[in-house]
């Protein structure tokens, strides 16, 4: 199924070529590339790895930057290490997308995660990310990780009483992960965590998709008794700030736990600062 | 001085205008245009508002946007409650630069300033933001501003001695404001304050400008005892994420003044959590 045609999404200008990211309306972002790596089309969408010149190699579906070697750390550190940094006996943890490998990588840090289920629809984009996004995904060979290239959504009605943590590392309420924003998706998720278990998903930019995010939380509020929200900046999504949604069972306080202390972006008062949130998102 | 012809930064694309801010060789960003509402060349440089989809009106400057009705309150803020928080009695303030009239709008809030000293040298940006940026200059009209209009790098070489706070509010380090970040000024700045005195400049992005963040906060160093970074996000910037530069002669710990409180990002966490700094900021 590779490719070897220009995608739509790449245009030269003057003699350069440019990843020009035009899923929205209003703002266009256009990345100069140094080279293009891989193309693909799986059965779910079409992958691209690109080489630019600012954020380094990039990790784009259908036309959307997933993930960056320059920034992809800080969205990858924030949607692992804050939940790790709660649940205080995380043995068994479950990763829903995530094909950049990224936040696998930060999940097998600590020791004590037994067993990483990492569910990824799309097995293609997990293999081009290996080969190909190495400043992301290096360091994930463990025996610890079982890869699953399952559809989440299926996964989920499956299993009860099971994980300590679940991550939910979706692209955005398009395509493939639309469901993955619905009620009934997190329903089976709360019922898939064990009796004092937690989630945290990603929940889209504050400032663009505030509907979203207010779904997310809304939805998380009537299924378990702990639901916050958190912040961190990722200068390759649009507006830069972006939100994290938790929902626990039953911890909320924050731990130190034991782990590999190799964060570029992550540390104890950024956990702390994340969850402090600007005026116009308390109300 | 002003123009009615089209501005080389904005394009018509498919019959629709855009404003394509070019600056940076690698990464175009592209904004849609409503209705461009001004443009004039002022003896310092082009100045461009227009009213944008995603981000209703913008002040452009030399292509460059500096502030938006959207998000310019977070950047405003930010350079201002901060410092505000910090010096117990800011009487006497200066704003150097600040053409968007955003940060003066905020410093008036507070009873305890008695005069705010607002040095903008292109009296033309604040004439054009005062008449078409309302979302951002409104509720300016106070008897305690005392506009100047004058070069603040002769500004701050005339003054010893005067000032509680002063707030480098410059556009980036290229055209007019290369010189407010050389340590000169900055020493200059040190001189100008009172001997319990304070300053606050924005000091570019931690991710792109990387060198320009480091220089200002070792040139800072140097001259004030006290000297600290703290970041906010501001999603018309490159990179979202944007650093701030605080030194102080005496005040480090923060306050609960007397003031308006109608911010929509700034709040005591907000305050507290923006001196946290990522990993990759502590070396």
């Amino acid at each position: 199924m590779k490719q070897t045609s220009i995608p739509p999404y790449v245009h030269e200008i003057d003699g350069e070529m440019w990843l020009i990211e035009d899923d929205r309306d209003n703002l266009k972002v256009s990345y100069r590339i140094k080279e293009m790596i891989y193309t693909a089309q799986s059965p779910f969408q079409h992958i691209m790895i690109v080489d630019t010149y600012d954020f380094g190699r990039m990790l784009v579906l259908d036309g959307v930057v997933q993930s960056t070697e320059q920034d992809g750390y800080i969205y990858n550190e924030m949607i692992t290490h804050v939940p790790l940094h709660i649940h205080p006996h995380p043995k068994k943890v479950l990763i829903i997308g995530g094909g950049d490998c990224g936040a696998a990588r930060e999940v097998i840090k600590y020791k004590q995660v037994e067993e990483l289920y990492f569910c990824e629809i799309d097995e293609l984009v997990v293999h081009a990310s290996k080969e190909h996004l190495t400043g992301v995904s290096a360091g994930l060979e463990d025996e610890r990780v079982r890869y699953l290239f399952a559809d989440g959504i299926q996964y989920m009605k499956d299993h009860k009483n099971e994980f300590d943590v679940i991550i939910v590392d979706s692209s955005d309420p398009v395509g493939p992960a639309t469901q993955l924003f619905e009620f009934d998706f997190y329903e089976n998720v709360f019922h898939a965590l064990k009796e004092d278990g937690l989630m945290v998903c990603q929940s889209e930019s504050p400032l663009f998709y505030r509907e979203v995010m207010e779904n997310t939380y809304r939805s998380l509020q009537q299924l378990f008794p702990i639901t916050k929200q958190y912040l961190a900046v990722v200068p390759t999504y649009p507006g830069g700030l972006w939100s994290f949604t938790l929902a626990s069972k039953q911890y909320e306080t924050f731990i130190t736990p034991d782990f590999e202390q190799t964060t570029k972006y992550f540390n104890q008062e950024i956990l702390q600062a994340s969850f402090a949130l600007p005026s116009f998102m308390k109300k």
